[in-house]
């Protein structure tokens, strides 16, 4: 996971933001390569759910909702974690991990009833009337202390928003507190007749949108995994009622195969989840799953989400949320299976997945093997002598390529090095003007994987990019 | 602009956000044609500015950022504006403007001697310490009311900061604060060397980046016009100091010719305008403005920002942001020459400028006339017979052209009433399937502004298809 921080920032792919200010918590800027390489997953994934299914269409909605809107979704009251202050040291906490993480540690030392003690004690705290006074009591009993200061100078235990809140500035009183969407979900659901009526959509069908999403996590880390900004890449797809079983299934089976034919990850690497707690909306749900070198954790949820948004959003605007089906008169509120990938845990997964150490020609060499579809720079052209016919010869063919495809034109170094600095960045072609293009128009096509040659004429190039991008 | 907004809403290029909630203060959302328009946009402007540019790469950096980027960019201390407040109804208002809209009234009222004593007053406020006890003293001498409630029962006038801030929340006191940058620029300036660095940049280069920004503007509207949630387009190029002139006026000339030769707006709607006033981090500064319904209104600015930025920068973050020239060893910190587009802006001047009504077969029709790389659906394939094998030949033409474009299969109603329904969202080609097809495997091809038709074998619609996007 080093080597991969390391690669990533050396190469522009992910910096650290403003960090010549030192950062700011678990939020990194896209480098030249890494903004390239995102656009090109949000490209694919939109491409894939919108393009080629004509019962799905896109949608773009703002950060910034109406307020009411996250109180019918269940977040204002419910989207919280249990967190407590060090008086002392101004540090907070979330206060049910110090008590597992206590459970756990009195578990390492051997205190097997002391922890079963406390863990049955910590268990009933949601069956309370205030599980935040169990959890102070634990803590306070227990004698837990903060991990990282040892200080101990507790709050109580109280309920913390997940939601970032800002005030807009029309009205000078605190009735203009506006949320950032913790989730881009809603978005759609309260475009639902929007969409459907400006679009002449049929039940079923399906929006999709890719867009921001922030939560106010304490815990963040493991790189880009776990950010408090983040893109997902969101698709509801609005059924009958009675028939989201078998819509659930075949979503299911389309987004893993996603995964394994259009983006290249070894299935191998690929693991399904099935929620036993379900969230109090879904009446199924899975997760995909991708073995990061450090767990196996999920890039992609696919819910049954039921009528669930749909009904608190009439019940809260008062507006009638029902889809009239024209052939049978029927009305209902449709249901909606959710697939909700992370775009951002993609991209770490993608990188994870591509990272390779291998030998070529007696040398050791780190490479970036992704499909090409994904890798950000598509082809380099590279010059056997800087200047002259082959420099002239080098930076046509360049010119004529970047019409189409990202390229790079590198001329510095040994050809061996260059080749190196373009495994490392996973770009799948390199194309080299040398002596013999001068005599006969060809130049030399290196293959990422196999590091192999072959000779192409020159004129030849962009058609075998164009065929070999289409695979 | 009534007819566009309706039409907007109507065909889902725009719809108010949560609307259901009764919306929220300018805020959109993009539906199924505006968000596939708005990535037409921003993908042409990305290929235009990055791929097409050698020297010039792109990144994605993250809207919260490190606070201090803000106080060294002098966003903290001078973003503001002054407000004052309505004690009873608890409404905030522009003192500036409550002013200035008072000297109009009065010029309106014939009363000159009046406003010019005003007016001279108002002038001078900026010349004292105290430019906001200036105008509380005017609004409460000339008894200026409310102009929606009538009420004037006014708190002093304060500044009020433009940019939206939030807590976050790893610390428990207010040390967490972050701001959602009210511009895309800092992200670039604050990765300087990362982006250098890792890509091997050499000056002039320029760092090009689409995102969103926020203002807590509390006068908007115009549509999507102003919003406080909206995207930028932005390219910041370093340039050696003592060439900004020459680089100023290169950018200019290309951001004014991409208008017109990309995107086909009319060059007589757009204008030049000079800033006279320059910003205290610019030494020259234009804006393009285009001929809105409502008037002629910036859609992007060329600004030779200096090397203020970055001087901020090393100042208030102790790292040096030098430049080194590697050949001639020269130290520099680099000026800025920015081109900073708008991106919803650019989106309603398209729409304006594409909005057409014209005669066709004697019929009235409204038309987007949109350049066939920015028009949301590229083609429209209709089967002139839902059923049977006009039905399969139109599926399966569509199905294939899916794979390259967004294309929209439409079999309701008369063929006429479908071309008019196609005119009106902008699709530049009709492909129809009808009888002669199933003889001699050819369908016609319509064209969206002459209303004129071909035929074509069904084979070569993707060819076809292709040639003209290209164009």
């Amino acid at each position: 996971m080093n080597k991969l921080v390391s690669l990533a920032k050396r190469r522009g792919f992910i910096y650290p933001s403003s960090e010549i200010y030192g950062g700011l918590a678990s939020c990194f800027d896209y480098g030249p390569l890494g903004s390239e390489m995102k656009k090109n997953i949000k490209d694919l994934w939109w491409t894939s759910m919108t393009r080629k299914h004509r019962n799905i269409v896109g949608i773009d909605a703002s950060i910034m909702m109406n307020p009411t809107v996250w109180e019918a979704s269940g977040h204002v009251s419910s989207f919280n974690d249990p967190m407590i202050d060090d008086k002392t040291t101004k540090r907070r906490y979330r206060a049910d991990h110090l008590i597992e993480n206590h459970i756990e540690k009195l578990r390492r030392d051997g205190r097997e009833d002391d922890a079963h003690r406390v863990s049955t004690y910590y268990e009933r705290a949601s069956e309370t009337d205030d599980p935040n006074k169990t959890f102070y009591d634990i803590i306070i009993a227990e004698e837990i202390k903060a991990p990282d200061t040892g200080s101990s100078d507790w709050t109580e235990v109280r309920q913390f928003n997940l939601m970032f809140q800002c005030n807009m500035g029309a009205l000078a009183d605190s009735s203009g507190i506006v949320y950032l969407r913790p989730e881009t979900a809603q978005g759609i659901f309260v475009n639902f007749h929007n969409v459907r009526e400006s679009n002449r959509m049929k039940v079923p069908f399906g929006i999709a949108q890719i867009g921001k999403a922030f939560r106010n996590e304490i815990v963040k880390g493991n790189f880009i995994f776990r950010m408090v900004e983040f893109e997902q890449m969101e698709m509801q797809y609005f059924v009958k009622p009675g028939t989201q079983g078998e819509s659930f299934e075949a979503w299911r089976e389309e987004r893993y195969n996603w995964y394994i034919e259009k983006l290249g990850i070894e299935r191998e690497k690929l693991h399904w989840y099935k929620h036993d707690k379900l969230a109090h909306y879904a009446d199924l749900a899975y997760d995909i799953k991708f073995e990061f070198p450090f767990g196996i954790e999920e890039i992609e949820g696919i819910h049954s989400r039921t009528d669930f948004d749909l009904k608190q959003h009439q019940e809260f605007s008062g507006k009638n949320m029902e889809y009239i089906d024209q052939t049978t008169k029927e009305r209902y509120i449709p249901y909606v299976v959710e697939t909700s990938a992370g775009c951002d845990r993609l991209f770490l997964a993608l990188l994870c997945d591509a990272y390779t150490e291998d030998v070529v020609d007696g040398e050791q060499r780190t490479m970036l093997k992704f499909s090409s579809k994904i890798a950000p720079v598509k082809a380099a052209v590279l010059p056997l002598m800087k200047k002259g016919e082959m420099g002239a010869k080098a930076t046509q063919l360049c010119d004529e390529l970047a019409d189409n495809f990202l390229v790079q034109y590198d001329d510095a170094g040994s050809i061996g090095k260059r080749y190196r600095r373009q495994d490392e960045i996973g770009t799948p072609y390199c194309f080299t003007v040398d002596h013999e293009t001068l005599e006969n128009n060809t130049v030399t096509v290196r293959f990422r994987d196999s590091a192999q040659q072959e000779r192409v004429n020159i004129s030849k190039v962009k058609a075998f990019l164009d065929e070999q991008l289409a695979k």
